[in-house]
């Protein structure tokens, strides 16, 4: 189907092989008196090909020291041999540089990414070529397998993938923080603005599909400038009938999430990058994160109640909280959320049963009247990553807690309220922020650098 | 990980089974006079379960009468157990209606939903209901599986799945068909507008990434009041590098999508409904329609030149086109592509090699320096449903040919011109309307159906 040539991740998972062909990017390269020596990147893998290229003759002087970092180059016949080193157990040998290299893209003199290893900072600076980068590069393939492992998981569990509209009438966090499309009126009858969630639409949805799921982009027009929020992020949401209780979620997002932890601890050598910039967590620690997230047992559970009191306590009595009290009532701060599951609990940990008036309209009363069946998953160093709840089912409650909060007064969620009295069913789900995930597990510590092209408050749209 | 009950799908798929607890809704009741008969729908196969409840004391006459389509309901211990029929090989016996049967969600008297089939004009009236049909539900897991077999398809060819952005400064396609985003410049410091393509984050992906795809929503403003147009629809682009020509680009779209279709055909029974609406395509035609689409040989290609010559025959030696004629220089009608797909190929075909101007910029040139290395996939009675092309890898030429468009007057493409004189390799790709597709293969004409919840230039969003 493709031309047939070797990816440097197939040739890494092949034996010794007489004619390769391969094609990539020459990431360096050492000139010394009889041979070259090239680190090239093709693209599929976070490991490089060590190629050799001798001298074999004066007159290839020129043409061998024509090769340059940057360049994308087509070798058309080598030899993949295994050598002595550990670190680098096969390397590609070239018989003749004219016959067998071919430029295929050449650079300038100014092409900016000539170190092995470059700072984020400066990677940040070059929006089109960063991905070039072996760290930013592997991000992007740590993220699409990610992504990869969560849509096996749900096709496993037969949930059905569906496409909710990114153009709402409805803010349905009820944030107030959305983008409008410019002239809606006139084109759809009605204001719009992108979506923050499809939650409501899953819902319906679920109702007629039993288990569904999405991965789709939400936007948030919230003027937040920390390297934990996007304007414009990809979330993972999904919506089930029949589940019984908060425990039921928790169950699932902690066995899916080791299911996807535990492909990319598997796959280790090719998604993790050895050299990493200093900025970012270090290949060790990283692995041991994933190693110690694949571990059998569950992750701690506590209710808000309960984390407020540890929250409390350590206020109090050890070291307050530099901006926030914690106080029953009130959301948990991110500073609150880093502490107890980076400190405290150092794992991931959900928090259940929040006070209604921190969270959404749709989440299940509980029978003490002032919580809400719902629980947050906070993971150190990042705070919540996902978010779900059973979704009130009860068409009175429902009813109630709309009007408390003054919602539908247009009558834009009859249709919502309505789901509750045809054949509704119990059902609950979560959404889970996709660059935050990605960004814990990969230890970048900084969303933007998540996702390809980031959108956010601050800085303009570079491309 | 979930309470473990059984689905029908999975139920299907076992043998028989004494105690079986399963949930749904029912779809139809026969009350006899001392047994009842549910079609009960679990949202997870198109396929429903018989169920057979019989009336064994008179007390019960008064519960199973309260049983009602549209219920949601749950059943707590049956037995799966094969019958002589056919057609329903297995059916589900309870035994006592009170202790097995509890309805989990009620239905009002207006429950609209009563029929086993309903018009599509009908169903469309009820935009959060509408799914719980079995033919718009069967939909749905139809197209999940679609993108289901796309995706595995990408993961096994070793393309990285990314995420490009929604929002953007740029009208990739030069059609000025955008939707703005209100207030843009105040929050991102420039106009923003929603995609149209992600095909240029895509190249600057792939010439580092190696081969790349996204599946992810793209926005047209376009007023098109049609069964092909949607204003919000979602595209399968990919992009590669090292591609030769234009052959290489149709070889691997028509692989792809027989391995996508044959996923299909062999999930047959799974995925397509026996009764249909009469507005659509039957069982019958939609079955032979994927086995033809699953045999092995190449599907038709012409060059436009050729298009455009058998167009020319037929227009003016038997039966003219309605509206317009066809002209080499001018874009195929939807009703030429139509016609060359349905009658004269009966068969999807590539059209490549269209004129300049008919395509966007950044097409590869050929050298007769008329036409553009690029293909469409026309299909019988949708048109177009593929369009790629090898990418102008030339600076030289793509500069000139954007001065001949006037194009990047402000430089807000030099980004990607750039990508061109630094490490530049020959690369194509295509982008794939998903509903368009969808439609096509399960046969349902309008691809408003083929998105759970369609926008469009006519109609105001209802949900």
């Amino acid at each position: 189907m493709f031309r047939s040539y070797h990816t440097v991740r197939a040739l890494y998972d092949s034996g010794p092989h007489k004619f390769v062909e391969v094609n990539g990017w020459i990431q360096s390269i050492r000139h010394l008196k009889r041979i070259a020596f090239i680190d090239l990147r093709d693209g599929t893998s976070t490991r490089s090909l060590k190629i050799a290229i001798p001298l074999v003759d004066q007159s290839l002087t020129e043409p061998l020291k024509s090769l340059k970092t940057g360049q994308c180059i087509s070798i058309s016949q080598a030899e993949w041999v295994p050598t002595p080193q550990r670190e680098q157990p096969f390397e590609l040998r070239v018989g003749n540089v004219l016959r067998d290299v071919q430029i295929l893209g050449n650079v300038t003199s100014q092409y900016p990414l000539q170190k092995k290893s470059h700072s984020l900072p400066f990677l940040r600076t070059l929006p089109h070529l960063k991905h070039r980068s072996n760290y930013l590069g592997s991000l992007l393939r740590f993220r699409s397998h990610v992504e990869h492992a969560f849509i096996q998981f749900f096709a496993q569990n037969e949930f059905i993938k569906v496409a909710p509209p990114l153009i709402t009438s409805s803010d349905c966090e009820g944030g107030g923080e959305l983008f409008k499309v410019e002239d809606s009126e006139n084109y759809f009858g009605r204001s719009a603005y992108l979506t923050v969630s499809a939650q409501l639409h899953l819902e319906a949805l679920s109702l007629a599909l039993n288990r569904c799921y999405t991965l789709s982009p939400s936007f948030r027009a919230e003027k937040s400038d920390t390297n934990r929020h996007l304007s414009e992020f990809w979330m993972l949401e999904a919506e089930w009938c029949f589940a019984k209780d908060v425990s039921e979620l928790t169950h699932f997002t902690q066995n899916m999430l080791r299911s996807v932890i535990k492909s990319c601890y598997d796959n280790k050598n090719e998604l993790i990058p050895r050299i990493i910039p200093q900025e970012s967590e270090q290949a060790s620690t990283i692995l041991q994160r994933l190693e110690n997230l694949c571990k059998d047992g569950n992750w701690p559970s506590v209710t808000y109640t309960e984390a407020i009191d540890i929250l409390r306590d350590q206020h109090v009595n050890v070291k307050p909280f530099p901006n926030y009290e914690p106080q029953w009532g009130s959301a948990l701060q991110s500073e609150h959320e880093k502490w107890l599951a980076g400190e405290y609990f150092q794992s991931p940990v959900f928090v259940t049963d929040y006070p209604k008036d921190c969270k959404a309209f749709y989440m299940k009363h509980n029978d003490d009247g002032q919580t809400v069946a719902c629980f947050d998953l906070l993971v150190p160093g990042m705070g919540e990553i996902v978010g779900g709840s059973m979704r009130e089912n009860d068409y009175t409650k429902l009813i109630k807690e709309m009007d408390r909060r003054q919602m539908n007064h247009n009558g834009d969620l009859d249709w919502y309220v309505s789901l509750r009295q045809e054949g509704s069913a119990p059902h609950g789900g979560f959404g889970l922020g996709i660059e935050r995930l990605v960004s814990y597990l990969y230890g970048n510590r900084n969303i933007r650098d998540a996702i390809p092209f980031h959108r956010a408050a601050t800085g303009t749209i570079e491309l």
